[in-house]
């Protein structure tokens, strides 16, 4: 993992060095608390920094044997890395494995591999530099990393305030813009839905009582995100189904719900559909991208689930494809008006190839891709996994359209995968060229690389 | 894209020069309008020839938000090359910028890549040999690309006259052959299902009434078809269903449709897995080949189905297995003694693996891979969608017995797609070779190149 | 094929020839037949070993069109013979050539490639060979292999009577243990299950009459193969269907089987789950491993199933997911504490990254990746297949976690697949060092191999 790491060729070096390396990072969808950048506390070791919520490294040290105890549990954070340490190097090919050691070289000049060895070297070295080096708080780090704009996840209840104190902060410069997550609206059939819409209620003032409500409340939260400087929407979905019904029905549904009776799956769906075409009619208005997140088995493991929650590491990917009615949704929106900017990430590999040409079938005047596949996501954030999605979306679509990466992750560190993707973009490119396969013309590959890395983003969002 | 374009070895040079490049092509699937080739009518400029109906560069140019009516509309020609070649250099990594330029070479000498500043120029001097060059009309570039024979595409209703004109004209030695593609009688749900079968019969010249009169009607027109020198059928099936039924029961729904009675699915589904077992026995009597393009999502976004129709640009690979049934129907063919050489194709290239499975379980005395996959289809005919499918349908079953490529193109200028093709299969066998996977002998594989680019095709079909 | 087939890498060729190749060969799962061990009868000719019942080798001979005489029929062993030689090279790319080429050159220090007209030499050759040299005997082929344990397949109602010979042979020192395969126990609507079910009583001693005399049979069938040495039990399950039931409900659908009454696929579905589940349990009590072997569809061509039976090549990959239910399935049983060590296999290699993410879903503290994908199986157990495999491994898991390599053979010949399996684990490691993506360090990477090759499969199953 030297200079030149993932960089085959000189071409790819050029690329790499001369259009991509030095742009400014665009992080489009993220899960960082926009309170810690705020508030700007210092991480006190790697532990916390690498080991507080990270779940791909958990199920790592998990799936090596290793005791929870040292992993979400009461262990001392020494003790913590140590045994992270022993387990990395056994996770060769894997993206963590790039990760963490880019982050060692790239936040504390480190190029050591980690190891059991190594590790309490490393533990020294980095927990000095995080204790003392002011590129290592939330905002340097940040800065550090040339990070221009970066969009947080929030709760249409959420109050914004840690946007708006950051906004106010004349003594930071980084855009950090919120994105408009509903998910909670769509859990029709979870426990906590009534509640949940009793403080949507709470939040705009008025309770809910029935569907036309519950619209007007989405309204007022979206015109209220959109003035603090929502460009996005974003859904996590379980399983997106066409499922056309009436307005009545619908609100029925819903009152239902309320009532605290169950619902059932064909009800849920009904509603799901019902309430994504009214929100994305509204995301079109107020010409927000539209993301949907597709294809994840969440919480598969119930005892675990019960012991640590949501997030924590004991997710997968569905066998099944994610993306079967994905054409008919987009349809039945386009035929409405109601198309957005869409960009579908799905964690199931084997959709790369429906995705494309189901989203190039749906276009606009003036956008470049206006419905295109995000970036490899989650699970498939691998060499692999993004070089199939680069080589998917060329074959199947326009690569010069591509809005590129996003770190989607709760790490500040995390930024160097925008870093690992530079890299990765480059030296395809470069293969292409060096095959014979396109013009060997480094000026105009590289401008393809900066719209890439930076252009497309940006035009696309409106950041 | 030079002389050795995608041709990494020496090996894999000598392969395609050698062995591959002077093959004749024996274009076994396309949609070329055979009157145009009787006809020989000139075109005017890059635009018609190009632009016309290739969905393919359509689609580019709607992806990058470019203007209808530069793409299908009512833009000078000269204006849509212009937005095409503004268009073309993004799509880096697409087949399409491999395709177009290398027409640009062998039909126009021309190796500048096409790109808004050479736009002119191109446009000037592929003007200037469309009008005057003799290699450059319809049946000029047949024979400049040793064409030896081609097929068309043709419905059961077709008279079939213009493949009988260039039958009887003897100035034009290239075969062509009508394809029989029945996919308008299986469309018994459709709207225009029984002015289609009215149609039929007045071709018949005996009004069908019967599921009985309909078989005798098929059975006229497939004798009249075998007559005119058709030796494959060819089915678009959108969802290949095993739906075994009584022969009574088929003839109650045919009625139901001829009487404009609303069909269900489950009596579609039925009426269509019966009339292919009939059809398929027919095909194995006559010594006919079954090709079945499965897989694709057609027309999907309706909006511009309206305005432009089918085949226009928005269609897309289906996210779910096309083959789910394919074993238990050609099991049901293979049982009746109903099973002919079949060729199967699907748009989803996670396909391949369970096609090339099942293909190799129904075998006969005498015919090499009776039953196989057909070369990469549609949004696959790109190079890594070719290096998968040769990968695949090698692994699975024996390489040597494929019978290779196909254009199944409207335009006259694809015969390139073969040399696509035949670089992409030297490549891959020079790999192989140079990998220590197989004897570096170039006399036993450049014989392995000319069974996969002629001899294989000529005997499978009887050419 | 030489020394340094498939090793790339100087890198490569190090970790082959100094960590892997003298590693003992510990074959977890196969369908050697244990008698043929103990009789130790020496082939009579190459025919014999190879095309006996090799129905990889038979569908490449169909595919070519071989008539079945030469297959499986009458012919005789040098006609056979002949008929393969002719077909083999024609399967470039198929791991068939492969193998068959690895064991010429392993058992008979044979270096020419076999065709038409090597044929008679090399036929002459292993013909001489298999009469005289005694490591070509089953005992010597295994001695010589340097294989130290090797598992067969066993019906629970079998009565290891050769197994137990096999222990008490003093002068064999290779360990041979039988693996539990309780398919016929699961097969509750096939035509033969009461009288199965009845053999099973027999060898039990006591007519099973209800579920509970099922269960406490199988809990005594199950000492038994755990006292013969037993730790393994092995499932090829059609589909594997999460499918709940109460007890009562169980009893009742399996009095209507033995009665002879209809069974509908809902209750077989359910029979199986819960049959699944307190196997399971056993199996965890035993410590023993589960291996669920999915995704074929087996028979598909009932008229060579009618001739020929089970297992003569006519099967194929599943073309849908065969884990949909995975995920539910490990859920119940990690909840009812009745989760084994589990090995997941599925034919269909799009199943690759859901395998690996939900495996790795479920752990306990020291086991190494306690439930994990099996290697590259039957038509995947190709060169890109087992890359493919190992890529999926590493990325979304713990690659040296990984048990490796089995042959699933009915050949003794096949201990050459190990050769293969680690000559491209070798091969990826050192692409991995070389591509600057992993250390290049010699001895922690052989340590890897190590691990993978031997000491890993060591430990999970207790060897």
């Amino acid at each position: 993992m030297d200079k030149d790491f993932l960089l085959e060729s000189s071409l790819a070096q050029k690329l790499y060095f001369d259009f991509a390396k030095s742009k400014p990072i665009l992080d489009y969808h993220s899960h960082i608390n926009p309170s810690e950048i705020y508030e700007n506390k210092r991480f006190n070791n790697l532990t916390e920094a690498w080991l507080g919520a990270d779940h791909y490294k958990w199920r790592l040290m998990r799936s090596c044997g290793i005791e929870e105890d040292y992993i979400t549990g009461n262990a001392s954070p020494w003790e913590k890395f140590k045994a992270f340490a022993q387990v990395l190097p056994r996770a060769a090919g894997n993206p963590v494995y790039h990760w963490a050691h880019l982050e060692l070289q790239r936040f504390f000049d480190c190029k050591t591999p980690l190891c059991s060895d190594t590790a309490r070297d490393i533990w020294e070295l980095t927990s000095e530099r995080l204790r003392t080096d002011e590129n290592l708080t939330p905002r340097g780090i940040i800065k550090h990393m040339n990070v221009e704009a970066l969009v947080t996840t929030d709760d249409p209840a959420d109050t914004l305030e840690w946007h708006q104190k950051l906004a106010a902060d004349s003594s930071f410069d980084v855009t950090v813009l919120p994105c408009w997550r509903p998910d909670a609206v769509f859990s029709i059939e979870a426990d906590g839905f009534s509640g949940y819409i009793s403080k949507l209620g709470d939040i705009v003032g008025s309770k809910i009582k029935s569907f036309d409500e519950l619209k007007a409340a989405l309204q007022g939260r979206l015109e209220y995100f959109n003035k603090n400087g929502c460009k996005a929407a974003d859904h996590g979905v379980g399983n997106l189904v066409y499922a056309p019904a009436s307005e009545n029905e619908i609100a029925a549904v819903f009152r239902k719900a309320l009532g605290g009776e169950c619902i059932t799956t064909d009800e849920a769906d009904k509603f799901r559909f019902y309430l994504l075409c009214f929100l994305a009619g509204e995301y079109t208005r107020l010409g927000w991208v539209m993301e949907l997140h597709l294809g994840v088995l969440r919480n598969i493991n119930n005892i675990m689930y019960k012991k640590l929650g949501a997030n924590t590491g004991f997710d997968a990917i569905n066998p099944q494809s994610a993306v079967c009615d994905l054409a008919l949704v987009l349809d039945a929106l386009n035929t409405k008006g109601a198309l957005p900017k869409t960009l579908i990430f799905s964690a199931n590999p084997n959709d790369n190839a429906a995705i494309n040409t189901i989203a190039n079938s749906f276009n606009e005047v003036g956008i470049k891709s206006k419905v295109q596949q995000g970036s490899a996501w989650w699970f498939n954030d691998t060499l692999d996994g993004m070089e199939n999605q680069l080589i998917s979306f060329a074959e199947y679509g326009v690569l010069s359209n591509f809005i590129g990466m996003l770190t989607d992750s709760r790490s500040f560190l995390s930024y160097v995968r925008h870093e690992y993707f530079r890299r990765i973009l480059c030296n395809q490119l470069g293969r292409l060229a060096l095959g014979g396969k396109y013009p060997d013309d480094a000026l105009f590959l590289g401008s393809i690389v900066e719209d890439i890395c930076y252009n497309n983003v940006k035009e696309y969002f409106g950041f």
